[in-house]
């Protein structure tokens, strides 16, 4: 981020109410992006720890160089230790929730944030797979409240999921887009609601395969692990599922499907895998008007490339 | 790999059938490891062809500083490009077939790779998905043939799926794990076949539940792909998913299982979800062997550094 936009950051203030992990991992993003943060934990004694753990982890960033020429203390000077939640969300222009996971407890912490929060400022929660409708649909402002899940460890990925709510308001949604990518990370915003969004669903998918796969006795969890990390993960680090397989068939992600849904379809003993016709439904092309084929062999080699430099760089750590 | 142990596999020969991309990678990382290679492809033109390709990619490789102090040259008069099948196996002392991926072609090339090849030489297909029950059942020194399934791009992806038939000898199954390791490559030997293996049963699964994504119109494809490239990919590109969710409760896996177990089943309205029976079974006693809970911190410590050096590698490539 440049220091122009570090600066027009001064003075702002967000709230992050529960100083846990993840509430710990965004006060370090927003402290890193110019923002002052404002702590509170409803649990005693929270709030208080949950410094020390920040300068830590500040620490670890300012040895590899993150922190560009700030001190820890110019850092440590921006957190502010609430003693309740009124007073930690005043001033505030956005509060981030990070609570545990749990329906009954998110339902009340949002109400109890929301009567508050001034109108209009966002409310966030960090739940990783509860959407906003099933924990906001009884609160007074739930027009702005909506879901922004970052992912374990949140300091450093940089996806961010964005979940509005039937209920949200466009404006709100749009504005905390702008404020997570205001601290370098990478909004991705969900068009409809669905349990577990995007990011679980896909991890719990891919889950539900390595547990059945051990209990069927096919594979140690030693190697179903090193399937991902010496191979399907290597690419995934740097490029998606369906970039991928878009690049894995010379005609694209139609040619892939051809020769393979056949296969998937077996596999899985699922005869309803239609890939072919969601295809048609626009997916085709959206990814050739991102990854479009006459460029190919140079996203091929762009994709070589960057899996040469990730081994080499796998070897030196 | 040393140089005494690339000394000795000098001289040391071994026939790749089938000459596309996959055969090509195979001739790479076969030549890098010292090996000679000898060539054969039954369509017409193509066994030639595959020699210019292989230079160019041993001129990234070069480029790139991965060959040591070999020239291009040293690497080319290592291949020979064969006229016919019997020629190419003559003198090798392993078979690996690249092969079109439909089970008729394969059943009928297995046959005749036997055929030519003499006693107790092992026969591996880099098929993606089709076990060797299927293929080689009716191959008279059926013993020998196996899958050693490569990822694409195989001259840079070390995991190498070894998948033995209930029919393969397990001195062969050895004896290509140690051939694969001997390149450089990752051997990750499955206990038992399954359609697809572990690799595309795996990607498989994500791949079903990310076209499912784009069907419910949830989220566009882009979005997808970067809550794997921005999110979940960069952790499983150095550990797996089960050391992932180990890493992502303070009890280990046995908490992550009992605090999420339900919200994967509820999110999948799959009710015969039974992670917590899985674990019973050896996998939390496998997976607390190789990440100790008394080393927790270690570990997490481990992954936040390969995670903050890998966003920097990504910053700069």
């Amino acid at each position: 981020m440049s220091s122009k936009k570090r600066e027009n950051n001064q003075k702002k203030k967000v709230a992050l109410i529960g100083c846990g992990l993840i509430g710990q991992s965004w006060a370090i993003s927003f402290l890193s992006a110019g923002y002052e943060v404002s702590l509170f934990d409803p649990v005693e004694g929270v709030t208080v720890q949950s410094k020390e753990k920040i300068k830590a982890k500040l620490k670890d960033l300012q040895n590899y160089g993150l922190l560009k020429h700030k001190n820890i203390s110019d850092f440590l000077d921006k957190i502010h230790l609430a003693e309740d939640l009124s007073s930690a969300i005043a001033g505030c222009f956005y509060v981030q929730e990070s609570g545990p996971e749990d329906l009954e407890i998110k339902k009340e912490i949002t109400k109890k944030i929301d009567a508050a929060t001034p109108y209009n400022i966002p409310i966030a929660s960090s739940t990783s797979g509860i959407p906003a409708s099933l924990y906001a649909s009884d609160v007074k402002g739930k027009y702005r409240c909506l879901v922004a899940h970052p992912i374990n460890p949140p300091h450093l990925i940089p996806a961010v999921e964005i979940v509005p709510a039937p209920f949200t308001s466009e404006v709100i949604t749009q504005a905390v887009k702008k404020i997570i990518t205001s601290i370098g990370k990478e909004p991705l915003e969900l068009k409809k609601e669905i349990p577990g969004f995007v990011v679980n669903r896909l991890q719990g998918a891919l889950l539900c395969e390595a547990f059945d796969l051990v209990k069927e006795g096919i594979s140690s969890a030693e190697d179903i692990d090193k399937a991902i990390s010496e191979g399907l993960g290597l690419r995934w680090s740097f490029m998606g599922p369906f970039q991928t397989i878009h690049l894995n068939a010379p005609e694209g992600i139609e040619g892939y499907v051809e020769r393979y849904e056949k296969m998937y379809k077996e596999m899985f003993n699922k005869p309803d895998i239609e890939w072919a016709s969601v295809l048609k439904l626009g997916l085709e092309e959206e990814l050739l008007n991102l990854y479009q084929l006459r460029e190919r062999e140079k996203h091929e080699k762009e994709r070589d490339n960057k899996l040469t430099e990730l081994i080499l760089h796998k070897i030196k750590t």
